[in-house]
This record gives structure tokens, C-alpha cells and sequence, in this order.
């Protein structure tokens, strides 16, 4: 079956079902509905890609690609009837048997972070497919090939650590820019003045490994500014980072 | 005094001052030396630069800016007899009073992570400038305003903080990269799949507050995998890590 003659749907109306919208819509396969129970967000999602849409009946497809939060993906897979589709969840964190009915259960999981508005290059976006067995997987490789350069088979065992991964290096980092911003705005530091440095220390790891990069007083193991750190700091849950990774970059140069 | 007819030497051969003296040169200021111990480095620099170097005669200037590591700027400070020149330090975590001599004292501070081999763009850099006097104030910031569009004046105290708020913004991050990258090489999952991830990570907070941009099981207090999580991580640092963020997070967002 070639992927542009697979009939899909998507269930949900959040960022993700949202996104993997738009990108199956510009790159012309066969998007039969979005089906969800937010009708105004749907109807705004049909306007601007013009698919159809539907709060109460779901349309047939050949792939019903389920992007709804983690803990209404059991009770959303129960919907699907047709014992020849392919019904695939694009979480991280679900095995492919929290899917509840009779066909093939599948997992589509796009590794990004999302948000309605912005803008995202869908070919750069990896995506790992597990299915039941190598003719589902083949042809959700090839929808996902369709959108995107890296496309790779990954068990349920695997997205696990992909996704532990992602949250050290996307909401871990996220949350320490959020603590950061904390400290600057305590003394009237615009946090504008550290996106320069943040923007070099994402840039540095494209060419040395993030080991190889580490810069700062916990790394030189200077002691003296390590404890006028602490003493600055009021927060105790600045403080608990603070020595959390200290003490995690000293152990990981055997510096302690 | 206009900051083209300052007679500026800089003392260091490392990486902070191998970019201070091309960002000097670049814009076209009186860089009369490059001084330190290093004689392959520095005719290293001489020749990339065109730039005079020595390690035993310190040439007569306006403005010496000292960019060793700060144990070594006290024992270096004691170089410069002439009761009519600055002599600033680059540190950010350093009073200027750490200079010890009869001469003005000040410091100017680059805020950000320098490696010798990559090319920056000088005018985003914010330079945070202090000195005895609004004159002194005035040429050093003359100086710095050649090289950047983001200068400001700071004392030892704000210095503080702008290096505390860098350490969470960019030697922390950095971290959480390495033990990032760490648990994805454990299962033989490339790093390079999270880029496109960490560069929307950075995107995102162009845009809208990291503490509003905030995604991830803590967040949405998702304890089935927070708990999961835990029971994947075997490596002591990266649990305790764990532990402390999600807790901050929480508490960020009083979820606790």
C-alpha cells in the first residue's frame, strides 16, 4: 500500500494532533478527518488546513493515529472498530497494548515539543514506529518517511529511555532557563542579556560533545566561588540545584 | 579621551582574551600588546592577528584588561606601576579590589562562554562595566561599546548574580546535556535525534517565558511517569538530578 493511499485519521486536538495535521496536509497524504471533542479548536483547525473534521463520528481510515493526553489514550482507543486498521498513539511513554480493540496496534511517537504556534521543520523531526508486525511497521515507516528525514524503528523499552532523555534535555533545561530568570529578575538583570550565552552553549554541542564542553566553577572544582554561590542564593529550591549539579559535574570528572 | 587613541594592552593568553583582542582588532582600537606567559600561543595569536606579544616586557598603555583565571589575576595585577592607567579584570566573580596597585581599578566583564576555535558575534555580547569614576565609567564603556550594542554599567555585587544566573543558564544546561546524552548512548540511541528538541527548547523561550514554555510529566503531574522514570534511572547523579528538578518544578508551580 503506498502511503498516499493510506486513508488516515487523527484523533485529538492539541498540539500535537494539531502538528502531525499540518505536516501530513503539506505533504499531500490522505487525511480523511481530525476527530476530537473540542469543536471550536477543531473548526479553527479545519479553516486553516482545510480537512474535515468531526466531534461525533469517526470517519474510516485505514491508520487512525491517536494524539490525546497520556491517560485518555486507553478510553479513545476503544472508539475504533474496523479490525483492519492500524491504530497507532504518538506517546513516549505508552506501550502500544494500552490500545484496547481488535486491530493492529501500532506507535507513532514524533520526539518534539510542541506548541500551536510556532512554526516547526517537520523533516528534522525524528520519529520512532513500533507496530505488530513488518508490514504495518513498513507502512507507517513510509507515512513517517514522508514527513520527515529520521525515521526509526524503537520498542516500548527504547522510547522509554528517548523520552527519560528528552526531558533531561528539553524540560530539565527549560526549568533551569525558568530558575535562571528567577535569579536575574531578583536584582533587575534583564534575562535578555544571558540569550547570547544560552544560544553559544546550544551551538557549542553541535561540534564537541556536551562532556567536552563544560565550563564553570564546578568544573575548575574553584571552591571559593562554589560556597559565594550558596551564600547568594535564598531560594532553597535554587539551592537544591545548585548542589544537586555541583555535586553531579564533579562526580562525572572525578573531581570529589 | 576618544577609545581609538586609548593605548590598550591585554594580559592573558587564553580564550577570553584571544577573542577580546580579535574583537578589539575588529574594530579597529589601539591594541598595543598581547601579554602572558604562553610563547606558542601568543605567536600563535601574533600571527593570526597581527598583533605585538611578549612575555617579559609589558608595553606601556591606557588600559591593561587582565583576562587570567581568577586565582591568578591578584599576582598579576602587581605587573602594572603606572599610577595613570586602568587596569580592568574580565572576572565576573571578582571585586576590583582584587587588583593590587596604585593605579584606576575596574572591571570588564564579557558575558559569555568563549572556546578558542569558534567565531562569536562580538556585538551581541553584554559587557558589564565598573569603575572608581563616571570618567573611567565612560572610557571603558566607550571601549565596550565599540565592540557591543549591550553595554552596562555593574558593580561587584550584580556581577554576582549575572554569574550566578549564567551558571544555571549555561553551565548546568550543559550538564544536563552531558548526563542527557549519557543515558541515550547507554541504549544506543544517537543524541543527534534530540537536537532538533533542544533547539526548540531554546526557540521557544525567544518568545514566551521559560516558566510559561514549561512541558514534562512534572508539570502536568503525571505520576505514573515520574515514577516510571525512577525506576529506569540506575545511575545515582542522574536520580538525585531527577529528584531535585522534578521537586522544583513542582514547587514552581505549586503542584506539591
Amino acid at each position: 500500500m503506498k502511503s498516499n493511499i493510506v486513508k488516515i485519521a487523527i484523533i485529538g486536538s492539541g498540539n500535537v494532533a494539531y502538528h502531525l495535521a499540518k505536516a501530513l496536509k503539506q505533504t499531500e497524504q490522505n487525511l480523511v478527518q481530525i476527530f476530537g471533542r473540542n469543536q471550536d479548536v477543531l473548526i479553527s483547525i479545519s479553516k486553516e488546513l482545510d480537512i474535515p473534521v468531526s466531534t461525533n463520528k469517526l470517519a474510516d481510515a485505514d491508520l487512525y493515529i491517536i494524539s490525546v493526553s497520556d491517560s485518555s489514550v486507553e478510553e479513545v482507543s476503544k472508539l475504533i472498530k474496523n479490525p483492519n486498521a492500524i491504530v497507532a498513539h504518538t506517546s513516549g511513554s505508552l506501550p502500544k497494548e494500552i490500545l484496547k480493540g481488535d486491530y493492529n496496534k501500532a506507535s507513532f511517537y514524533p520526539l518534539q515539543t510542541f506548541s500551536k504556534s510556532k512554526n516547526l521543520d517537520y523533516a528534522e523531526i525524528p520519529f520512532f514506529i513500533e507496530a505488530e508486525d513488518k508490514d504495518v511497521e513498513a507502512i507507517l515507516t513510509e507515512v513517517a518517511s514522508e514527513i520527515s528525514r529520521h525515521v526509526e524503528v524503537a520498542d516500548f523499552e527504547k522510547r522509554k529511555y528517548i523520552h527519560l532523555t528528552a526531558v533531561f534535555a528539553c524540560n530539565f533545561v527549560n526549568h533551569l532557563f525558568a530558575r535562571a530568570k528567577e535569579i536575574s529578575d531578583s536584582q533587575q538583570i534583564s534575562f535578555d542579556y544571558f540569550m547570547p550565552l544560552i544560544e553559544e552553549t546550544f551551538d557549542k554541542i553541535k561540534s564537541v560533545t556536551p562532556k567536552d564542553a563544560q565550563t564553570g566553577p564546578a568544573v575548575r572544582n574553584d571552591k571559593r566561588i562554589l560556597e559565594a554561590h550558596k551564600e547568594l542564593i535564598k531560594n532553597p529550591e535554587q539551592l537544591a540545584i545548585y548542589e544537586v549539579m555541583n555535586d553531579s559535574i564533579q562526580k562525572m570528572y572525578n573531581l570529589d
